[in-house]
């Protein structure tokens, strides 16, 4: 039986419920998880990388199968350094899916790993980052699209 | 490490070089790959089950990672039987993806077991089993679409 | 204050948890909500339109406010028949959009009647009536398929 | 029978023919009609929100069951201060969709108000804001993309 | 400069306004234009190929670019025999896309020619055959959908 | 025969293999073909204006049939200028799709001019201007998804 590492790598601009679906449903899957978050300096985030690493890191703190670190650059880039096996993307519809297929081929051809999609639990299906920050932006209570016990 | 057993269901008439490349990429990320025919009797097929079967099982005849069965009825029963860990499916195109979501969800709700998808290569993301029959039907030459040295 | 009369067609073979949460909710936007069971003798279905009918009705028999109804023939006949002000229509993903934008379109053109859709409860998603066929034709618990209560 | 009021929320810039389509359709169908106008001062717009409000005010000066509002924030907040009843939203594509089953999930987990999707007018499906903006930057006639008499 | 041969295949059961929309646009871009009915023993029509072939070759009559043919099997032996330089194919929705794709790059790796596709003008983006067909058996009218002077 | 000019606008922040490969293929359907950068001062690009159409041209200056342009404003108003008789689009994807449609009936209702979808071959489908950019922002090699000899 092979070690198998699985990539998540995202901006997890905050970490939601989705995502932590995705971590648990990889974990089920595969040996390890490493979420990656990419840090892009032209990109405004609300929260800085470091901050989002410390908030999803404590969250998994118990967790010794969990690894959270920030990469700057190609994901190809960073599966080469940390050994990683697969990557895994969660996937909400149709429209997400041309562009997630594009970038499974691409990184298939750059760096010969696969990639993984899981469709999204239809309960969080109408969560993104984009909504829990908007709803912290204008004073909204984002805990129920937060996973259970995140502290932001 | 756990054991990984990947059940990949579909009607297989008959199978192609697309579905090849997910047996093989799911066998990069799996210990085990069980191909499994579905038989419904309510539709015409070009090959019968005990064909299909037979043509995938020699394909396949020196890979002992890789079984290959029929079955009736609900997959989720098929995944209980078996013990299959994990659903894989190809996909090609956001069309298809709506029909896995619901299958997805649908499938861990009744057996707690999680699908993946894999993206179709973009090689072969215009083959299709029924591009095949149509070949064979009308007098065509199938062989650029199934695997290589696969006999029908 | 316009009387307002919504008309949800379709096939109901069966009826599920999903078309149950496209009435209450219509119920929430109009006066009253007709369901219209298509017959077409060409279309095998596993319960008869009879028995579609009574299984409908008997759920809401509580609720003058909706009415079941078959029909043969073209919606728009319908929709003058019974003086209906609106259609409405669950979707569930952007597969079906494309569908329900001709039927709407084509629809308003014949009749000047117009059509809105809900879209399918994020937890009801997955929920279909050919679904629901296959589990029992297999012998699987359609039950938390079906509206809480609802009688086969 | 209930006091509907639709809200209609957007950005507007500027209002096009499509926009004019739904409102007109949403009074068909619902008691009032209250356009509201979204601010975002982190996006650049070629109308500020005043001069859109004008723009539309004056469009519907002769028709009491519009209004016109501009507003700060989350959709759901502006529900519950204006006792709208039902949200209004035009769709072009199965695109579109994808997002607006998302927040039509979100508005409906917030508020309890759900929202009702019309689909474009095939005649009116090419027409965007954005095509007006670009029309107007560039020295072309906006005007057969306007509501017939709106003036800019 | 090169003579250009336009091949429009389909079932055209019956013709509709969106397919004559086809053919004018084609015979603007390409130098003739051959229509051609494929014949599936199989599917059940409204119209017999015969008829749907005298049906259009009498509404084309006064066109000498325009051909039109029944044929069978692979839409690749067709573009051989008649020397067709390019498919055309009319499209209305993103879920049609997916399907005509992969028919695309099929043809073109089969038989080296090329598919074009035309967007469906708005205006008919509504109408399909099917439509035309229900209407047809349910008694409505579907003069609207059929192409001006169209004889059934 | 008609003399057929094909404009194919873009950024073409770079030009890359997807892109040789429409424009080979418009060569094979079109007589001649106008390769058209849109140049819009808004909007960060790679290469400026000037170097995209030095780049192209130098890979096209064999090749008598084609021309290379830059310009600024409405591409309805460059095909006056140019006479060009088509529109070409590469396509790849559904969720193209939509935005392509409302482009092509934009266009053929402000110029008369008809557009042409050609869909991406399958092996360029994960090739894009993005990626290349993306690619060569992090030190990778982009030679793979440029065309055959292009010099950046």
């Amino acid at each position: 039986m092979k070690k198998t590492i699985a990539l998540f790598a995202g901006s997890f601009d905050p970490f939601t419920r989705g995502h932590a679906d995705v971590v648990e449903r990889s974990l089920a899957l595969f040996d390890e998880v490493i979420i990656a978050i990419g840090v892009n300096e032209q990109k405004r985030t609300l929260y800085s990388a470091d901050q989002r690493r410390e908030q999803i890191a404590r969250y998994y703190a118990a967790n010794t199968a969990v690894q959270v670190v920030t990469y700057r650059g190609l994901t190809v880039d960073l599966v080469r350094e940390t050994g990683a096996t697969v990557l895994v993307r969660g996937i909400r519809s149709g429209t997400d899916f041309d562009y997630e297929h594009m970038l499974s081929d691409l990184n298939r051809q750059l760096s010969g790993v696969d990639t993984v999609l899981l469709c999204t639990d239809a309960r969080h299906s109408f969560i993104s980052s984009s909504v829990v920050r908007e709803l912290i932006t204008f004073g909204g209570d984002p805990s129920p699209f937060l996973p259970e016990g995140f502290i932001l």
